[in-house]
């Protein structure tokens, strides 16, 4: 699935999908064949004779496009005043393709948005390091960058299905805790080299710059050294406040909350450094009462967007598409089910599925009309599968708030109304 | 190049860029070495005690950011009434990574920018196929899509430079016409495999529906036939008017004009349409006097960033970096030279590097505080080699406006200031 020579640069769309297609656009139901003479009739409205609005510094939205996150002050806490909202989310079920705009990525904070002076904000490096470093975001702007594409999901993520399925859920609402963007910064191991780690360094503190002063115990894993970033820019542009302007770390595939906003700090140490985060949240409380704590990645999932929640859909031809990802790598194969699970089809990825990133995935449908359930699972490089919610229920039972990553079931009733449902 | 198994997610930075890094930064000038009793002191100005701003719909820039394209009336013609701008540039010198968020993507229209209602708007497919088809915006994202993350460039970037060269430009003056998002919709040849070409159909119109009716001809090659689409997002979320909302026209590589915008009309027949827009415009003056027309590829190209025009360095350590593109395919290497072409060494690129992509480049540079000239040139897969001015001119002449791809040469003085020149 990786973007070498041997893959076209776009999936082709074959005969099967166009089969599918034209037997429902052939009777008219998509799109309007026209007699030659009925040609200006048809595109009467379309011509614009006045000369539109000039240009301008930047493009904004169209009027005619409504798109916006949603702040939340918990699970099933929705439309509550802004000031005790604890997180918004992405509209999955408004976009498409993998990137989200750096206005709509998700958002998590534990005491608001800081208004940072970048002048003014230090980064320190300190603890069990041969020097101790005090950066300016100029001093970091100045050392070899590296840009990636990657998703930053919060392990809270799916936590509206934990224990039942409220059927008004949307699909930003199930799962909008996740975004993928393009990350730009200094790599963590060129920072380290600099600072020089003590051979006994295991772990390292991240420090935020918000007023709860949000820090998380990192482990210095190969693959963190390797893959960390501190990022300065999202998207080509400076980071916005809301993601952690103006630095923030980056722990591609792991929990979002490992990839400190308003980052000020980072001590190195032998140990972790047990924070409130890592006790009073971000743990999962297991059926035999037991807190399983540092469960640091994030699993493998995915969910189909569209059709998706509160949606409705038409007996016939249905694009099915949505999102898949993985913490461990490359999503290898998505596979979707139409009925209730009991038969799969892999569907199409988006080229290039890029490793700990979102990938696009779509399938042709054509609906009978009768109801039924419509699933997807995906599968990573590393064979990681998507578990059902039995699988993972058995496992952690209901009482956990973190890392549910349970296969998403959408039911369709004989209007083709789409709800949100536990498998 | 490619982002196979056998690549690294990241390029690495390695010990060469820390050894040369650290010859700076180890006396004081980057960053500062703290001793452990002066840790609280250095950090005094850093923690936020106040609760930030609560949670949004939507998150917005820094107020200590400052973004913007910049409205012009043509070559020469900076700081016009909006009303009379025919473009708007990328700010390429404040952009890092490779993709650019949608509100600063650059901007050409030829009679302003339309407000069009998407429920109104309607594509016509006619001419040589065997039925005329009238779709609707809707029946479009019913179908089958494609994402692709591609650049799409004006053929009259870099026109600043064509006769002389204004010292006072920035990157953003003489390279700004040209920007990459990822592009979703439907495959140009999904629509026609419905419509069914006639087997002489050998060119397409394309039609915008702003008021000047914009409309070019393009080949159906093989390459077209497998790369355009029928787009109608742009970074995930629908285009934004100044970038044809509710759709245009995405053809990669390719003049940025054939990419219509507010797409009302593809025409199909077994000639060029000779529009005015090739004739009166989008052809290029010849020393011996005729017109090039149809000249519809983007060449190879190549443009330091940073340090660039406008700016600043001093001597020490700098990075060098920039932005590499091909209407050909992918970037294979970028050469910077830093003694005004004498000597050339490979620069680092960013994975992944994708096909009619921006690429974007760094190179380690220590700069001995002596006047020189910085400048790089870019080879892709087909194995295009960037030109420099005298190959390009040579061959071109000075009267022509559009395609010029020669390396882009930046003068540095004994005070580090960076300005444009030519080579």
């Amino acid at each position: 699935m990786s973007n070498n020579d041997h893959e076209p640069i776009v999936p082709k769309v074959g005969p099967a999908s166009r089969r599918k297609f034209l037997r429902v656009a052939t009777v008219g139901v998509i799109g309007t064949v026209v007699g030659r003479h009925a040609l200006a009739d048809s595109l009467n409205d379309v011509p614009v004779r006045a000369v539109g609005a000039p240009l301008s510094g930047h493009s904004e939205r169209s009027e005619f496009v409504q798109l916006s996150r949603i702040p939340e002050a918990g699970p099933g806490l929705r439309n509550v005043n802004p000031s005790v909202a604890i997180n918004s989310k992405t509209p999955l079920n408004k976009l498409v393709g993998t990137i989200t705009p750096s206005d709509l990525h998700y958002e998590r904070s534990h005491s608001g948005v800081p208004n940072l002076n970048p002048i003014k904000h230090r980064l320190l490096i300190h603890g069990m390091t041969k020097k101790a470093l005090v950066l300016t975001v100029d001093d970091l702007k100045t050392m070899p960058a590296v840009s990636r594409i990657a998703f930053i999901e919060c392990s809270g993520n799916g936590w509206e299905n934990w224990k039942q399925a409220d059927e008004s859920l949307t699909v930003q609402n199930t799962h909008g805790l996740i975004s993928t963007n393009e990350w730009t910064g200094v790599p963590l191991g060129f920072l380290i080299d600099i600072v020089g780690m003590q051979p006994e360094a295991t772990w390292m503190l991240a420090e935020g710059g918000d007023a709860a002063g949000m820090a998380r115990s990192i482990p210095m894993t190969d693959e963190i050294m390797n893959e960390a970033i501190v990022a300065y820019a999202q998207n080509g542009e400076p980071l916005r406040p809301a993601h952690g302007f103006p630095i923030r770390l980056l722990i591609p595939g792991w929990e979002g909350n490992l990839s400190v906003k308003w980052l000020r700090r980072l001590k190195f140490g032998n140990q972790p450094f047990m924070t409130r985060w890592e006790t009073a949240r971000y743990t999962s409380l297991m059926p035999n009462g037991k807190a399983r704590q540092f469960q640091l990645r994030q699993e493998i999932n995915s969910v189909i967007t569209s059709p998706s929640g509160m949606m409705e859909i038409k007996p016939g031809y249905n694009r099915i598409t949505g999102l898949a990802w993985s913490g461990h790598g490359k999503i290898k194969d998505v596979e979707i089910s139409t009925d209730a699970g009991k038969t799969w089809s892999s569907a199409q990825l988006n080229y290039p599925v890029l490793p700990k990133a979102q990938a696009r995935f779509q399938m042709d449908w054509e609906w009978d009309g009768k109801p039924t359930k419509i699933v997807s699972r995906s599968t990573d490089e590393k064979g990681n599968v998507q578990p059902d919610r039995k699988t993972l229920i058995n496992h952690m039972g209901t009482n956990a708030l973190f890392h549910y990553n349970a296969q998403q079931t959408w039911s369709i009733n004989a209007e083709g109304r789409v709800r949100n449902v536990l498998a």
